[in-house]
């Protein structure tokens, strides 16, 4: 099995895969692209995802691309870290990253540009995520009484919605509830996440020295 | 093991959730609800999904939803119908089904709503899809030569890209690309998916009665 190389940048849902492999216990070759033709949208790293952004896996030749579908992956092959769902656990595991890679990540993206979503509840329909009030209170229903998204036990399944809490707390565009907060205090503590959040945080320090 | 309850409507994704129950070879209770408070709208299915969105799957007491979702779990829970991925196809059948449960949605939902897209590529940075042309150009690049979308053969993945492609051709928001309506038309042969729409279709004729 080669070394899984890691392309990323430490201002980008990188710091999202960056978490996943710490957890996996992945030991990975670390690429930085910067945004831009030097970097994401050359004709290089293009080769690897057409869609020019990052996070993306090469792993045996395999390319990963979308921060969800990596630690889907990842619990998958790294089997003996217990990061993929019990039998018990399946439901909600694929259930709730899925959630949060639609209709969340969608409602949180059309508020945040100033997207018009309409008020008419046959229209909301159309759309995967219906309001954003109405997604907000979905997911904060499903964490209330519960320690992780699976239940009592952590799996990839809160990388990737912990995230989406995580920076949704600290950019706004997630409500600072309760049950998110909590939520979010407890990934914090993990060492896993510690660990790749210090990286890109030196790796973004290093950028801004210009180094 | 309890039989699985579906929750559908005819039209909606429900579509796609019946495709895949009955690739997994599934025999289901299907329960069909109306648009509103009558039926996805009303106390008792919200108690199942709060989204009051169809489809939803309930087996054994856990509620599946999302219909990306529904599919990653029937290919899981009914292996021996070998829909889920081998581990050769495994970055292909994870990576393409969130980036069509993500940008793909994403970028077709922004375009049919008339939601004005920055032409800024920095700005376009801060989306999951970029732009609508980059998304339906990386689906294409990825078709293009292959059966299905993990190679030579059908997974589960193909019952979610398929349908976005299938949807995407009839409501005009994909292109009729030669990449898109081959693939298109290789699915459409398939037994579950005739049989799955003959469902769908009969109840439609039916509603459309009155009945």
């Amino acid at each position: 099995m080669s070394k899984i190389v890691f392309y990323t940048n430490p201002m980008s849902r990188g710091q999202i895969a960056r978490w996943m492999l710490e957890e996996a216990g992945v030991d990975y070759n670390e690429q930085i692209l910067a945004y831009g033709p030097a970097g994401m949208a050359g004709e290089t790293y293009r080769k690897i995802n057409p869609m020019a952004k990052v996070p993306a896996i090469v792993h045996d030749g395999r390319v990963v691309t979308e921060a969800a579908a990596i630690g889907l992956y990842l619990a998958d092959v790294f089997a003996d870290r217990r990061l993929g769902p019990t039998d018990d656990e399946r439901a909600a595991y694929y259930r709730w990253v899925l959630f949060s890679a639609g209709p969340l990540e969608q409602a949180i993206t059309s508020r945040a540009m100033g997207w018009d979503v309409p008020d008419d509840p046959q229209k909301q329909g159309t759309l995967g995520f219906g309001s954003y009030e109405r997604t907000i209170d979905a997911l904060e229903d499903h964490l209330n009484g519960r320690h992780y998204v699976c239940g009592d036990r952590f799996t990839m399944a809160d990388c990737y919605v912990g995230s989406h809490i995580d920076w949704g707390i600290a950019f706004g565009t997630i409500p600072e509830r309760a049950a998110f907060k909590t939520y979010q205090q407890r990934l914090r503590k993990r060492e896993a996440y510690r660990k790749a959040k210090a990286r890109d945080q030196a790796l973004i320090e290093q950028m801004q020295k210009g180094g």
